[in-house]
């Protein structure tokens, strides 16, 4: 990664990937292939490094931009190209997946049914590559380019004099194309076959390709710098299932005891390695061992996995993280303002509404954890699931949390999805199963705050009557709260009573704040304006309560927009008539900022509890 | 897992489980081992799956209780104790790690050097047998059982029959053992290993012990039922990387490919598979395929790795979610009490300090997300790393820690961690890294909001003026903004000045709180006092500002403790003198009570903008 000009640091890991390149660049063992003369050619100097992480991160030391031809490096993703044709049964059928034991270039087909062991030899390579569909070898070998251009996010060619050379001297490759027309695991003329297998071989690519390339199947088949998808996702298993046990020839046992990672090497020196979740790594350096790997290629992916503790066995549990916070109406509310019993009884009940963030990927053991959690849960009448740090959700996931929602709702829970997109799986995935009773077992909501207030309000519902409809009296203006009749009879004098029909804009953002209201009767909500014209509901007040005081105490212009979200009746205290109050009744002005400071402080109080709950 | 009576519903994992029994009882291909008559003997209706996570879950489907002999299931774990004595150099030069692509009982010792070929062949077993320590063949018995014992977490015992019975017609084996001791495999007398590893392959099990066994590999060693570590966590990578070659004898490749994860099967019907990160999973089911397999133990697995999405190479990727937040110093802030013009300050240059809230595992990929990040800040004077949800660091990203922290020094920036525990591996690494250069490279604080005070201090110390230490006048107490110099001379006479010395308590928690206090010297801090005897600080406040006063009005008894952190000076207003001063000067009460609002009202926008950053 080169590093930013303006930033602060440069990255340890680079510097680590230097230090490697430099200590290895001493290794000189190794013979470059010389079977063909192009190949014969390379500069045993050459070496070059490269990571790309699955989120993105790029590390490079070395000749990484050197073009070489790929080799068996092709046959992993021929083979994916294959099974996304086939599916894997019929694959199967055709191409084993046994380690053989044997070198590279030996035919190794099964006694009985003619198959090649695996596709990681030539036999099984040809044999996946007459696999790839298309009706003719043009167009088979024009998707084999366009996919392995998909995996390296650039488009790649052919040498063409590298592909010439391998035609003319594969005389080996011929024999094993005719062997296996022979049993039938082609059945069509192998040569044309044969021929798009030597061009598969030839096509370029250099060190950061190869890194690029092993990401994406690190990262599911999705290329991390292009976000394009190289490969079907449910297929890479199966390509790093025979990377994991052939691809490094027979030197498979001891690579997966020692580097623990799915690899594949090349002839002209390639090695590619990939760590599932994590990961690609691309080395180019080629001088070769006797078994055909790059010398330099093994000992650092080896290197790296010993220092860097890559080795795919070696992994730390990954249940926990899955909860980000894990709340409960009892400490935590919505940005609805509730008055004081209303906030007892949120106090008192609020441990029946559980809220669960969820974060990162949910696949079996992140889910399981959640799922176990919510099976404990004792009293439960409103589950929040919030969605808003979930990265991915796969089928097994989602199966559960369909499965865990049929049972709350038949034990008389609801459930609400929050964050939850319109094209997610899992809510694709809940309408699959669910049909129409979708609306009945689960309520989506576009954010926490939303889905807690809905179930606040559901909770409060039950324990206390519903006073929105009708007009209270002034004395019960909590701003007025231990005034004496006569006082609050003087204080209602200074009001300006105001009616509102649903849906109207009470106070609209940005415009000077010259006013209190006191709500008498209705609901009405506190709504930020958006950049993308939508709007954020900040809060929402009922009869009794006190809105818009803030702007009028610090004298800001109004920072959010006010509907009426049912008829509404208010009344209006504005700045002048407060000050005239307090020139006439300063002991009743006196009582209403005494009241004004105790809410306040309650609030504050509230937030700062909040808070501590969530760093 | 068995359903708490009170809990709301049951696990839809452990229905899932059962189903899949149900489904697989019907399956009743293959035979019970009848080699000896006390496995011929086994009813091949026994059926157990038990699943336990890497977070303790447990699931359970079918006869999980029902005991029988480990038999092969043993080898992997004898092999871990042999490289827990020898390490893994001394152990390959005894045992290779390649597949042979033979049967279980095939002896496939290498025709060169006379090693087994892996440690999962009979032969291979026994050599690791020999190799785990102890003067005596009883010693080095009991050192298996108890490994076994540790890894079941309960204590498990020899079935003497079986043992006696494997003893009297295991001649292959004895075989085995000389040709073992004639290439010097074996150093001795070859007859008492054997005898060890008849008695090894006898230990009894049952379903829930095979889970707990492989869980615990799956949890890099660390038994996660009981906590205790069972072997070295370096050496389980190399435990499960035989198995994941070798471990289901000539079925290997196809395993990997099929199945997916590391596995082991015993004669007597066992089979135990390993997800690492995620879960361990024991079966039982005596008849066996003609490989030596359990036939529904495969059949188990291959249905629980599709159905739950449990392939090793199939994982997403996992660095981004490693930040939990990501905050600076102009959007959220310390719990200090600050000025307005502090205030400003912090809002302007605030983003020179900057805090990643870490969480879960930091491995490579997961610290390389974070270096990454760090390397591309610009600007940065104070970093802070809250390590509160970190649940493990590993060696790699504690070095890449290392190595960012002393380019970060270099750079001019300040490293503060957080929660960052005494005998945390990082702090050990660090301190082993740096030596006496650790108190200059880095600073630890207990808590986010300690290390959040220092570095916004140390930023405001640049930009303005310190005041702690010399009186200040009346007139600059913030609650007299705005009021004449006449009318803040009324107002002083109704203060009571207090002098604390440093350290001294101004406020007790629990006590009535009568009136609010003014700062004209020094320093204070809240603090809440934690039922373990620590307590935690809640806030600081500087000269000019008000504190007590939020419990004078709600009339709540002291909530912290406010202790003198310098030498103090403060004028104290008590709710009589405020009431007094009200009655003679009501307009200047009015004042001062619109003040208090307004700061409240501050404090609270200030607490909901934190708290939307938070969620």
């Amino acid at each position: 990664m080169t590093a930013d000009k303006t930033s602060l640091t440069s990255s340890p890991i680079n510097d680590q990937l230097e230090e490697l390149h430099r200590k290895f660049s001493k290794v000189v063992d190794g013979k470059v292939a010389s079977h063909i003369a192009e190949l014969a050619r390379a500069n045993p100097e050459w070496f070059g490094i490269c990571i790309v992480t699955t989120n993105g991160g790029i590390y490079e030391a070395g000749d990484t931009r050197q073009e070489f031809t790929i080799q068996s490096i092709s046959k992993p993703f021929v083979y994916g190209l294959a099974l996304e044709d086939h599916g894997r049964a019929e694959v199967l059928k055709k191409v084993g997946v046994e380690p053989t034991g044997d070198a590279f270039n030996s035919i190794s087909l099964d006694p009985e049914t003619g198959c090649p062991r695996n596709p990681m030899i030539n036999a099984g390579a040809i044999a996946s590559t007459g696999l790839v569909a298309g009706a003719t070898p043009q167009i088979r070998l024009g998707r084999i380019l366009a996919a392995f251009s998909r995996y390296a996010g650039r488009e790649l060619k052919i040498d063409q004099a590298v592909y010439q050379a391998e035609n003319a001297t594969g005389h080996r490759n011929r024999a094993i194309g005719y062997m296996l027309r022979n049993f039938n695991v082609l059945d069509e003329d192998p040569m044309p076959v044969v021929d798009t297998y030597f061009q598969q071989c030839a096509i370029l690519a250099h060190c950061r390709d190869l890194a690029t390339m092993a990401a994406t199947l690190a990262n599911r088949g999705v290329n991390p710098l292009t976000g394009e998808q190289a490969i079907r996702s449910e297929f890479v298993e199966s390509v790093l299932g025979v990377m994991g046990t052939c691809g490094m020839y027979d030197y498979a046992g001891e690579w997966l005891y020692d580097v623990g990672m799915p690899a594949k090497s090349g002839v002209a020196g390639g090695v590619i390695a990939v760590l599932p979740g994590q990961l690609g790594i691309g080395i180019f350096s080629p001088p070769l061992d006797a078994k055909g790997n790059s010398v330099r290629g093994i000992q650092v992916c080896s290197a790296l996995s010993r220092r860097w503790d890559l080795h795919l066995f070696n992994r730390p549990g990954d249940g926990k993280s899955v909860v980000r916070l894990r709340l409960n109406a009892a400490e935590f509310n919505s940005s609805r303002v509730r008055s004081t019993n209303e906030n007892k009884v949120l106090r008192e009940h609020g441990r029946r509404i559980q809220v669960f963030q969820l974060q990162g990927h949910l696949v079996f053991a992140t889910a399981e954890y959640v799922v176990r959690a919510l099976t404990e849960c004792v009293g439960l009448e409103c589950l929040i699931l919030d969605f808003r740090y979930v990265i991915s959700i796969n089928e097994t996931a989602g199966l559960l949390f369909h499965d865990i929602l049929c049972r709350l709702h038949e034990a008389g829970c609801v459930v609400l999805f929050t964050s939850l997109t319109n094209n997610s799986p899992l809510r694709r995935l809940l309408r699959e199963q669910l049909g129409d009773r979708s609306d009945d077992l689960f309520r989506t909501f576009d954010e926490l705050d939303g889905a807690l207030q809905w179930s606040e309000d559901r909770l409060l519902a039950r324990v206390m009557p519903d006073v929105t409809d009708t007009n209270i009296a002034v004395s019960r203006y909590e701003l007025l709260n231990g005034l004496t009749r006569e006082e609050a009879g003087i204080v209602q004098k200074f009001f300006e009573r105001r009616d509102f029909a649903a849906g109207e804009i009470i106070i609209e953002a940005g415009e000077p704040a010259r006013e209190l209201f006191l709500l008498m009767r209705g609901v009405v909500s506190v709504f930020l304006p958006l950049d993308d014209g939508r709007r954020k509901r900040l809060a929402t007040f009922s009869p009794g309560m006190a809105f818009g005081e803030m702007a009028m105490i610090d004298h800001a212009p109004r920072s959010a927009t006010i509907v009426a979200d049912t008829d509404v009746s208010c009344d209006l205290l504005t700045t002048g008539k407060l000050t005239a109050l307090g020139a006439v009744h300063p002991k009743i002005k006196i009582h209403i900022l005494e009241n004004l400071s105790l809410d306040l402080c309650r609030k504050l109080r509230k937030a700062n509890r909040e808070i501590a709950l969530l760093v």
